[in-house]
């Protein structure tokens, strides 16, 4: 029982930052990592990564993140640009390192740690996928930090993150209860241009309030419940337009 | 009043980490950075500083740590050699970077915050001269970190570190303290052989103690009362001797 960190660097362009985000790992005690369509790996990553070399050339190359996150119960996206006003809800709330840390003491699982390209950070459909925004607190004149920086600093307050015995929610059950609660928000005729943020907001709730495996199922029983009483308010609905 | 970091690298050897160095001081908020006796600094230095060109083109080179270091009222090295047995007591005790900011809370004053060179760090001499020594908690396996890795995580420990009004002790009036303090122990015949090392403890401590403008003074004063007493002891001896 512990936390397994994976560090998954999402289209890097640069392959010293490669190398040094290997190095970075291995100096706090991190050998996982996956890298989703990355830059080609040559003389360079490996002269960066230095005595972690090991960790560069273990690391698993997907071409999806998708693939990249597999069987992690946590995804937890790393930005730089919060508070703009611009899709302002996809990054808020953002987490700094050491509440990140807090909020993962005593949990068991697999937490991967994604990280966006240099230039242009991550799609907001990308950002969309994550449980959690994590953000470094930098200076307001200059925000945008080296991405081996960034892991370096994160991987430092994770280092010494005290895992506990509670398992976190298997990531199926997850995006199952996920897809149920976008269900009933059709079955109840949600605004349509309100549900994306809605859902966004539910898996955020959800992703700091670090489900465990039983909430999971206890809220899906919740939700089938509500629909069974929609059905049947339907069919008084029904009744009623029948009997006028 | 307020707390100011003086970044200093003492003979970097890549140009590279220092212009990092340079950014992830401005992603922090910090801008006085020293170079002692830097390698040569041009494109690659340029390239890595990104938007924090002007933190690296600001710089002040120097050719002795003495000069970089001048006005700083603490002294603090890092390294990420602890706990060798090898000279073990110029690095002990070292602190780790959340320690480090609790025991400058409060202060006012210029703190240096010395980086060594990439492949050998300090020399000893240079250790003896930090006041205090800070060290980044890293794996066993591999602990050396990229130059501008630590730094970046010093700063980010660093930078809300809250300042308040107690001043820290003017640097010439705590070197002329060190210097009282040795006199001290040669007019006891302070065995010659533990002399520089009860020196390094006593730095430590008071580095440690963070000391006041007046309790230098008042250190001193105890200082030269003892002094007083002693001449007056070898004078009781002389009559003693005398006498019989």
């Amino acid at each position: 029982m512990s936390l397994n960190f994976r560090v998954v660097l999402v289209e890097p362009l640069y392959q010293g930052n490669v190398g040094s985000v290997a190095r970075a790992m291995k100096n706090f005690g991190f050998s996982d990592l996956v890298l989703v369509n990355p830059c080609s790996l040559e003389g360079e990553a490996r002269a960066m990564s230095s005595h972690a070399r090991d960790v560069l050339e273990g690391a698993t190359i997907t071409s999806s993140i998708e693939d990249a996150v597999a069987g992690a119960n946590l995804l937890i996206g790393t930005t730089g640009i919060t508070g703009s006003k611009f899709d302002e809800h996809i990054r808020i709330p953002a987490h700094v390192p050491r509440e990140m840390k807090e909020l993962l003491e005593g949990y068991t699982g697999t937490i991967a740690l994604l990280f966006g390209r240099e230039d242009k950070g991550f799609t907001k459909d990308e950002l969309c996928m994550m449980d959690m925004i994590l953000t470094i607190p930098t200076s307001e004149i200059y925000p945008v930090m080296n991405l081996s920086h960034a892991v370096a600093v994160i991987l430092y307050e994770l280092s010494d993150v005290q895992a506990g015995e509670t398992p976190l929610a298997d990531p199926f059950d997850t995006r199952l209860l996920m897809e149920h609660l976008s269900q009933v928000l059709e079955d109840i005729d949600y605004p349509a241009h309100k549900k994306e943020k809605t859902e966004l907001m539910l898996k955020r709730i959800f992703g700091r309030a670090r489900l465990i495996p039983r909430e999971v199922q206890t809220l899906r029983g919740v939700l089938r419940r509500i629909q069974r009483h929609l059905v049947s308010d339907k069919e008084n609905l029904s009744d009623v337009y029948t009997k006028y």
